[in-house]
């Protein structure tokens, strides 16, 4: 794809820095490396990965992999830059050699326009302080992290969590997207939602001499509203006019691929609740499998879970959500399907029917101590609604907290959903 | 539920008779008699079934076998009426005893004022043309026969033909529904769609002295769009107002179980177009598996595959068609979602990609002659979008139909779908 004649004329390229190395960090890294080698003229061809440093030895997945060294420990950043693999996270695939492994957060995100935070949820609060007065004020972020935040209080997005802590646009990426299917291309589709408010004129870099210093002045607001309707404001500097736009065009032509395919969206919200509620469908949809009800039953809590999903979206974020998010884009419905269809929360929900035995046991014994997505979001939504007395209008919700607290039984979801 | 408060005053009941006895027909003609006894108020109790009589023999899986008579031939329906089972379609599945089996089409549906279709299309028209005129002028159907019928010309659905041919409004009845997953009352939805046009009053019956006899002359005009446009009108004859009201809340009364959850809607087009398009894509959700693309690449497959049925219902019957029964009822997305996991046409396509054959190869070997309903509905629709140009519209249904015949691949398919 040629992408010289809409973005041609600027003087400075966008810097990619990958924020996380995980597994699926790993594989957005591949994804991003594979495309700015593409399109020199738009990025830089390194992209930055931030790696938490740790030391590794070499797995025998790894084509890497010596006997004789097999026991010496070595540093992961150090293997990924030599061999062009992360042998921890992402064994036996091999990375584009323009993706440069680093231990230093700091210096990772030095001068890059687009960051992109792929790490678990739980360490963006300190991964921001890190870095917060180090980045280009201009920078955008996409953030990679699936879910959202709930409590009795409201809900946030991941997203607006590294907007809001580092003063800049954030939008969010998610989609029916199994990390290591993805890094063996196999064909996947994604969603972004990218949604920074209009700016009418872009300034021009503050490093260097202005021949407008007032442009800058022109700095727009950017509102959204939680789910008590707060305003919350962060002030967004604009991109200098030396680098090409970071629009909808940039963004897809950073990420798609022949075998990832992109849809850009506007609605963050919707992409991020997608993520978020579809574990717990998928925990109803295993509970009806491990009944024996087939292929009907399935389909059916699917249905009703996609919808329950929609009226939550359309409830707590009404200014911007889209019912179409939900319904249509791979953040949404395949999301929804691929993860009622052999994710993790779908066989241990199944399996615990199948046993007998309740879903926290399955989580003891078959995930080491790790507890699953669906089983905390659910009872954090159930709360939620529970402190806004509208648990009965979210049946299947009601119904998968309930049967995992025990005072339900899966027999009883018919019943429970039949106005649905 | 009680039905009298609403329904009530009214002198005369419903008789229902199902016109067809087949495993499908046996469910749902199950169905319907477990309700009419529950609402003898609005229904007669005894529900008529016509059934093509044959000789049969008791089969080992019902529960009525006998091993000194199982060679010994009897009548079908003297079967069905004495044993209360449907011992060639339905074997093994108990039947409400107030279901009357009946030899003679004729017979049947006289007097009756629900019409349930519920054969192989193929037999519409004859069976159409056995009963024209011996029906009840104001009867209703409902067509619970999946799909459409596409030639170059244009699309009409099967309801319509029985509407148009009996002089009636007729009905749909669609959704993810496996007929022996519900006969064995294991727990999913439905969608019934029933669009009778408005009628501010109903005619008194015309066998009765009538009060009032120039109301039965206030005969409103059905009209619908076919594919090309034309508006074909039926003139309908009021319902008498002995009979309790024909609305949604009478056939919801009818086809409600607490196994089987129904949702009324009046998009009757989109509900028939979902039935026959989801096995289009249920054929490319097998050749995707078959090729061993994971689940990532299944999901994007029918959330792509859903997009194309909603096009293709707006852009042939904008001015009924809505976007939601595609994507939110159990005659859409719910159905695609049981096709595409284990339906015919799914395990099929499948088959042929893993063993490198066609699929019509795995329809000779393992079908026994019959045809899969895909892909003569592939071939259909390619053929009615091509005689429109729009074959690059819709590059999922056109790389299906590309694929049966032999002139695409399997691995082009991400490629042709790119831009969607």
């Amino acid at each position: 794809m040629g992408s010289s004649n809409f973005l041609g004329g600027h003087s400075r390229k966008h810097k990619v820095t990958i924020v996380g190395s995980g597994n699926w960090g790993s594989t957005i890294a591949k994804i991003i490396a594979e495309n700015t080698r593409e399109h020199t003229d738009v990025f830089e061809e390194n992209v930055q990965m931030w790696v938490y440093e740790e030391d590794v030895t070499i797995p025998k997945e790894s084509k890497h992999y010596n006997e004789s060294t097999a026991d010496t420990p070595q540093k992961l950043t150090e293997v990924i830059n030599k061999y062009h693999e992360n042998v921890k996270y992402l064994p036996g695939v091999a990375l584009p050699p323009n993706i440069v492994a680093n231990p230093s957060l700091n210096d990772a995100v030095q001068n890059s326009t687009i960051l992109i935070f792929n790490l678990p949820h739980q360490f963006i609060r300190k991964v921001c302080e890190g870095i917060r007065g180090e980045i280009m004020p201009f920078a955008r972020g996409i953030s990679c992290i699936k879910g959202v935040n709930v409590t009795d209080d409201g809900i946030s997005l991941f997203s607006e969590w590294i907007g809001d802590d580092l003063g800049i646009y954030c939008g969010a990426l998610s989609g029916a997207n199994i990390a290591s299917e993805i890094a063996q291309e196999k064909w996947s589709e994604t969603t972004i939602a990218y949604d920074p408010p209009p700016m009418d004129s872009r300034a021009p870099t503050p490093r260097n001499a202005s021949p407008n210093p007032d442009a800058a002045g022109e700095i727009p607001e950017i509102q959204h509203l939680d789910a008590r309707g707060r305003k919350s404001k962060t002030k967004l500097t604009p991109l200098p006019i030396e680098y090409p736009p970071l629009d909808h065009n940039c963004f897809r032509m950073l990420f798609h691929r022949p075998y990832f395919h992109v849809q850009m969206v506007s609605d963050v919200a919707g992409v991020s609740l997608g993520g978020a509620l579809k574990n717990i469908v998928a925990l109803a949809a295993g509970f009806v499998d491990g009944r024996g009800w087939g292929d009907n039953a399935k389909a059916a809590i699917m249905r009703i879970g996609l919808m329950e999903m929609v009226k939550f979206g359309k409830e707590f974020f009404s200014e911007t959500v889209r019912t179409g998010t939900f319904t249509e884009s791979s953040a949404g419905v395949a999301d929804l399907i691929t993860s009622s269809s052999g994710g993790r929360n779908f066989r241990c929900a199944r399996k615990a029917v199948e046993k007998g035995v309740s879903v926290q046991d399955v989580e003891r014994e078959d995930l080491n101590g790790q507890k699953l997505q669906g089983t905390s979001t659910a009872h954090e939504v159930n709360s939620f609604l529970k402190a806004r007395g509208l648990e009965a209008e979210y049946p299947l919700f009601t119904a998968v907290d309930g049967i995992l607290r025990g005072e339900k039984k899966v027999d009883d979801i018919p019943a429970l959903v039949s106005d649905t």
